[in-house]
């Protein structure tokens, strides 16, 4: 692998192209882009995840139905603003209106076209407002844009997360690049609002989907900021093959490697950026009785207010982990527990080592990323998860979220 | 049923004495009480409810060792301040050496005592200064100090919440009376740190383990706080049958009823004086398709953030009750949904009835108790479940509760 390109995204990769635009969605006014679009010169195979909640978008339902049908895709749409979410059959109908009308401009078939938003539920799609952008979105592809194709889907985000890598096999060389939105609503499993990967790499369908599967159950699957699951959550990987090298059995591992690589950067990207979170910190469990149980106790530890709050507040107060981890279902001997902080050891046998190590533990804590560590000696499973603190600041984005 | 007692607590059945007085558990020299003492003045049947955590507290573990030995039991120490939890072997000897020294004093044999804590987990337990407190408690044991007891086991809860009922049968009359400390770290199951319920009924252990068991299942285990469950969550029913009044398969359900009533009140007072909240809100989940799947709906929605800081804003947001409905693991049609705010029919078919109906929405949203009922048409099976808001209060709570 040649490692990540600094400033990449999902126009780093040969053929596509990219543009953003203001279609001012909320009908607020605001100035910044709401609108994107994402085209590859070649069609693309397609691989896809999308939410697990039974309340799905309409767009979500409505990229499903073209996954189904198998053909190549050409153009990615995607707004902020609004999630075209409980808005019913009318909500479904603006996707297909939205494909046909850009399928024209882009001469290509509506099928070609997906779909992606996110915003507010329950509100209809001003479509209008996004069949007059036509002209200026397809007039401003680029294949520099990325980064504000990557702006205009952000929405309580306060970075822009994307990234690119170049990998080299032994059939040669190609480019994976992606962008995402997170903050918040943001849980396992799935831990992305919208996120946006392409590559140049020429990869039949079922090994895109294979490569997809296996990096989101160790990526955006491992990612929680509130515990909850959106209605609109979609991963959509393009490939277009233009670089011309082949992926099949021989380079697969060299190609999940990429994505794996990119994925967990957008992964933690979205941990870093939860809504008000001031801080990422990494949940890894050790030595649970199987794999299942290492979830659950990474996952309940993830997700705990009172773990949140105390990372927000920088108490090193170990009490509250112990007391998550037995609430969590995994079965383990409190008595034989360990706890690190980053290398340091500060709980040992389901005690604190010594009450000196706190002072240690809260200057760990100050630190913008750091890693929890509990070993439950039950075992030999482990896995991760990563989170980010409660604080103050998620409580009023969210209160006052629609005003 | 004779109705509530307007002040009443653990202290109104007959036979039953309390008392309270500061230990400074905490080392901080703050004048409130922190130890309690219950007391019967006859031998009482008792049945109880622990934690399901797996890391329990010394206390919890010394009362399941009690309660499996099978024999009666005359008073309860109870203190706030510390767990005693992640304690190790000490923490376990420190509970003995408490029911010795005040069984001692009571001339009761050790085994008749049980033992309560709440408050920090992970510091020793500060048991000189409990045995010190052992006079001034016994000495101040009175049929008038139910409500000193209950301030004593106050944590980080703003209210003092007890109540009592005078329940008469064909067999006769009989009061049952109870408080309870709850605050944060309220989670089904089980809803509440410690909960003290006495009764003066003439009762077998079986049966009064039995009503006790179908009460916690629709009151304190449809509590949610946070989420979190604690590793000290107790609830303890003595009954010394000094009413003479007995209860067997004849009057079981009248006993039932009067318990459901008395844990129905101090489950709701939980809800309402949870961390930080400002009102409380009863999640009603109607025709799902089973009884799991209407908990699991109701369940998340209760404990979604993203629900419980859109009641803090008093925003109408019904998309995100759609959401967390969708994200529960619960199967409906979200096209067939309705949702109601008290009695306004707000969402039919998953979509709103009319944006006008946002501003009543709203009004409801301001009042202190509110309930919001959620039909998924997928069956027959109903339940609810007491929450609170999140608010930005809960944080500094919780990010500052060791300071």
């Amino acid at each position: 692998m040649l490692g990540k390109v600094s400033y990449g995204g999902v126009t780093t990769p040969a053929g596509f192209r990219a543009a953003s635009a203001s279609g001012d969605i909320k009908g607020k006014k605001a100035e910044r882009d709401d609108c994107g679009l994402i085209c590859s010169d070649e069609p693309c195979e397609f691989a896809a995840v999308f939410t697990s909640n039974v309340v799905k978008a309409a767009p979500v339902l409505y990229d499903m139905e073209i996954l189904k049908k198998g053909g190549k895709v050409s153009a990615v749409f995607a707004n902020s603003g609004n999630a075209n979410a409980c808005t019913g059959a009318d909500g479904y109908k603006n996707c297909q209106k939205i494909a046909e009308v850009y399928a024209d401009g882009l001469e290509i078939k509506s099928e070609s076209v997906l779909i992606a938003s996110t915003g507010v539920i329950g509100v209809p799609l001003p479509v209008e407002k996004i069949i007059d952008l036509k002209d200026v979105l397809i007039d401003s592809l680029a294949d520099d844009n990325g980064i504000n194709f990557a702006k205009a889907i952000m929405t309580t985000d306060t970075t822009v997360k994307e990234t690119a890598v170049c990998v080299e096999t032994k059939a040669g060389l190609f480019t994976i690049g992606g962008c995402t939105k997170g903050a918040g609503m943001i849980a396992p499993s799935l831990a992305t609002m919208l996120s946006f990967i392409t590559t140049d790499a020429l990869i039949d369908r079922k090994l895109l989907q294979l490569a997809l599967n296996e990096c989101v159950d160790v990526t955006f699957n491992r990612v929680t900021v509130d515990g909850d699951m959106s209605t609109n959550d979609t991963i959509l990987l393009l490939a277009n093959g233009m670089s011309g090298t082949k992926v099949d059995e021989n380079n697969y591992e060299d190609f999940k490697a990429g994505l794996l690589d990119i994925m967990d950067y957008l992964a933690r990207q979205i941990a870093l950026d939860g809504e008000g979170a001031s801080r990422m910190i990494t949940i890894e469990v050790k030595n649970a009785a199987n794999f299942e149980e290492a979830k659950l106790c990474a996952s309940k530890i993830a997700n705990s207010p009172l773990v949140k709050t105390m990372f927000a507040g920088c108490d090193p107060n170990w009490g509250r982990l112990m007391a998550s981890a037995g609430a969590s279902g995994a079965e383990f001997d409190p008595d034989k527990t360990d706890i690190y902080f980053n290398d340091m050891h500060y709980v040992s046998g389901g005690k604190i080592i010594d009450y000196s190590l706190e002072e240690k533990a809260y200057n760990i804590m100050q630190e913008m990323q750091y890693t929890i560590t509990i070993d439950l000696h039950a075992g030999s499973s482990m896995t991760k998860f990563y989170t980010c603190d409660l604080t103050q600041d998620y409580i009023k984005i969210n209160a006052d979220y629609r005003s």
